[in-house]
């Protein structure tokens, strides 16, 4: 019998030594991903070969990265977030069907019980920022309507923070909203053009990002939530595809489809309408779902 | 132009997308080892394909390992050691010329400025368990005797705990001890037969050891440093090979070659030569330190 055949370790056979060790695993999911992140691990320890110092210095990081997380702060997530895991976790678990709308990160700042609000509200509360006008329309992977679909809305300001961020300064449900469409599938609102901001970064990860020469920032960028009946609940985002970060966001949530047109429209009849003063900001973008079981 | 070199994310290009964000690291080791890191961690998740909600468990799980860390308590080294990296690191870093003795982890319980004995001396200070002696030589690769090495011992009472886990309890310093070679190369001293005891396991990495249906015990070892001028340091344990545990270390600390011969010796005479009353552990083991720079 081979010396990994009794259980002891040699580093040749370090994977089938360890991974073995987990024969009677209460739970057949958690037994094969443990097989999986082991040889992984080990994979990755024999090519980069640390030195013990190296080690430590992990060893610390986790530590580190671990004792930053409180009630309002998830350190693991913005790590997670700043490597690609959570994107790639996300594409894996929404695959669509050709014509369907993307999905990216949901992100921290969600709130439930949003107010409900009539088409074309204004979902800026306290005037401050650029106007911004937004409209398109929501339909199934046919082009066809859909009448009923929630779109859940939320943003940060011109400043680049959330409502919840700034609890006391903005009002409350700043810059949120939830529309139901009609017969048309059609969806409009008004807000403010929203503003480039950086993830948390006086922690362990921001320390990574700097060493890595990598900046903090988030392109501007407004939040989506849509849900209808026999349709796949989308989370996304869409894009100012003129933010100076659009090509660097430090958690990687842009996808191409997911850019949108921001114009500058300097129309006074028009502005007038919306009840804006002055040039505002047009933005057009179209949803498709994809229908329940529909095939990726 | 294509999606991922703008930056933007495609589950196909996601290593090359998130490490290519490296390129202005300032430290071009790091930069490496994060290329590596983040290589392994998204074939794991792409192997995996995770649920959104065994995502968070994992991140949770790692919050958890990092809240757990204290002065006293490090769970991220518990669970590189239960996971096997401990020792993989540990094996790169002190690959052998053939013929030197193997190394294994150092463990959490060395202390500095145990006390310097006279060979024969008894380590044990409290006259608890089984009594033990142990005695080897010290050569070099082509088996001389080395003289002037230092070695310095460890281990568990026989109730599986280190002095420095039972303060005022135990004596200080209890079985640990510092020896010094003569020119024959050649060690002694008295000692109790040491026990099995469990890793911290009151933990998440406990709790993960119980879900992977493994138990948290180390089986009895003693621990050694050994030093000498002009050869590399040699951290290594001796293993009691009839412990229950020997198969399953729960840190995979054993090797081969580091199981010794525990005999149990029923000899009248001899016992009272080493002031030992009824039968006692006879335990033999020689080391063989490489040469500073012989070739692995």
């Amino acid at each position: 019998m081979q010396e990994h055949e009794k259980g002891f370790f040699t580093e040749e056979n370090s994977v089938e030594v360890v991974a073995g060790r987990n024969r009677n695993a209460k739970d057949a999911r958690l037994k094969a991903i443990m097989e999986v992140v082991t040889r992984k691990l080990h994979e990755a320890v024999k090519e980069i070969e640390p030195t013990q110092e190296e080690w430590m210095e992990a060893i610390l990081f986790l530590t580190r990265t671990g004792q930053m997380c409180n009630e309002w702060r998830q350190e693991f997530i913005l790590l997670s977030d700043t490597l690609g895991v959570s994107m790639l976790v996300d594409a894996i678990n929404n695959r669509k069907p050709s014509g369907a709308s993307e999905s990216t990160v949901l992100g921290p700042f969600h709130v439930q019980d949003a107010p409900e609000l009539p088409m074309g509200a204004n979902i800026c509360l306290d005037q401050k920022g650029e106007d911004m006008v937004i409209s398109g329309r929501i339909s199934d992977t046919a082009g066809r309507p859909i009448e009923g679909a929630v779109l859940d809305v939320w943003q940060a300001n011109d400043e680049g923070f959330y409502d919840v961020q700034q609890l006391g300064i903005q009002p409350e449900f700043n810059l949120r909203g939830v529309f139901r469409t009609g017969a048309d599938g059609r969806y409009w609102f008004r807000a403010v053009k929203p503003k480039y901001y950086p993830i948390p970064h006086d922690g362990p990860v921001g320390q990574m990002l700097n060493h890595l020469g990598r900046h903090p920032y988030r392109p501007a960028h407004l939040h989506f939530i849509l849900k209808a009946d026999g349709f796949e609940t989308l989370i996304t985002h869409i894009f100012d595809p003129h933010d100076p970060y659009i090509e660097s966001d430090a958690v990687f949530g842009v996808k191409q489809s997911l850019l949108a047109d921001f114009r500058l429209v300097d129309d006074a009849a028009r502005a007038t309408g919306y009840e804006f003063e002055g040039s505002f900001w047009e933005v057009e973008y179209d949803f498709v779902l994809a229908g329940k079981g529909e095939a990726a």
